[in-house]
């Protein structure tokens, strides 16, 4: 069978973050209420909205497509290809004013990640990237920087929670040159365009990862589960994006101390 | 002894805030290297760069008046008028090509911050604020938002470090709607426009919250120590800022939760 053509899909996905990022702007500094969800993270209207107005657009251009996406439910979550949404990642940003959240749109061809868009509405900035076609930051080639030493690495996290708390974490944390907090997204998008040398996070859906892995492989980085495996759809969650591989072997046996440790 | 007059002092940090911006863009994002000082936390050439013509401005324009800063040494401390100057408040942001960063400008009056300017180069944003005077954000007037119960607040932080260890941090955690990690003196500045209901940190400097003080206290919010006392130079460096006296005291209580309990 031969690869599909990903040409036309990420232009369509580049589509769909320009359907969003107006609704997202439109709501931003601007919101009247906030919703908390069961799991006791917040929701918006324009969360709701955004995803509404993508699924729309899918729908009447690739009937035959699956969605996921993070506030509605599954649609032929079976199907050859897949479309991953994540209408505002890092909402908590977003309702409170903070301009460090994105749209998410990852498309999964046979549960690999082919095509990527994140968009950053408030910082007007946008990554996108298809396997085999190069990543991309504002019309210029995104390029991760060279690799150095576990000791002069930056890493990024978003949420200390569960993280301060867990052995391996901590064993890499005091082996990096220093750890920044925050950023959801765009961490990743930081560090695939040469602004950061490692991220990790824990207990992320796929809506959280799928668009930022051809974002991060097309700039040279590389993206993986805690046992160094490819991301896959049903994983557990925890993610680690590294500038390059040998700063990805450096942290996961790191990573894998036993909390009694 | 009449209260000075504030107008021109205001005007005299907004033009400090509009030398450093440029010298700032210039460097975010372009960095050829961070250096990484004894203390462990990073420092650029941008950082030297703006406070070096910062100092050279105010020496000539008042060169009566003291002046503190992050990376030299202080001048005249003991005068009735001192300058407190963080060149880039959030260098990790910085230096990573994040944009949560800000230039911090404070002015002191025999130990109390009469004038404060917080600038953030790469979102475009400046908060400005004198006693008595008001606060303001792109020309508009600043307002946090209304009280509300501490369960419904959202709470910034700008690193866990020690405050997740921290049994006083993890109760005012526990009570709150949720937490949001990173932001630095952004964060003050989204409680101040209405975003946020209140921001902890520990460990700070009189650079990190000097200039903060008049810009939370006119939006009609609210700064102290940990024992909710006004912030003195010579403190301990626990910061807690609040949209409203009833959140700040009723997260105190919870703050003074001894380590053992």
């Amino acid at each position: 069978m031969p690869a599909p053509d990903l040409r036309p899909l990420l232009a369509f996905a580049e589509t769909l973050a320009s359907v969003a990022r107006p609704l997202a702007r439109q709501h931003f500094r601007a919101l009247r209420a906030v919703e908390t969800k069961a799991d006791r993270t917040p929701v918006t209207a324009a969360d709701r909205a955004i995803e509404r107005a993508l699924r729309e657009r899918i729908a009447a251009a690739f009937p035959a497509h699956g969605v996921l996406g993070e506030e509605e439910g599954p649609d032929r979550p079976d199907a050859e290809f897949v479309w991953v949404l994540d209408p505002i990642d890092g909402t908590k940003a977003f309702a409170s004013g903070n301009p460090l959240f994105g749209t998410l749109i990852g498309l999964v061809h046979r549960g690999t990640p082919v095509v990527g868009v994140l968009d950053a509405p408030a910082l007007g900035e946008r990554w996108s990237a298809a396997r085999g076609l190069g990543a991309h930051h504002g019309g210029e080639p995104l390029r991760v920087r060279p690799g150095r030493p576990l000791g002069d690495a930056v890493l990024y996290c978003t949420s200390p929670d569960s993280l301060l708390l867990h052995a391996g974490c901590r064993r890499l944390r005091q082996a990096v040159a220093w750890t920044t907090w925050g950023g959801d997204c765009i961490a990743y998008g930081l560090l695939a365009r040469g602004g950061a040398d490692l991220v990790v996070d824990r207990g992320l859906k796929p809506h959280d990862w799928c668009a930022l892995v051809p974002i991060v492989a097309e700039a040279g980085g590389v993206m993986a589960d805690w046992q160094g495996r490819d991301l896959v759809l049903h994983g557990d969650g925890a993610v680690i994006a590294a500038s390059c591989r040998g700063l990805l072997d450096a942290a996961l046996p790191l990573l894998a101390t036993p909390d009694n440790a």
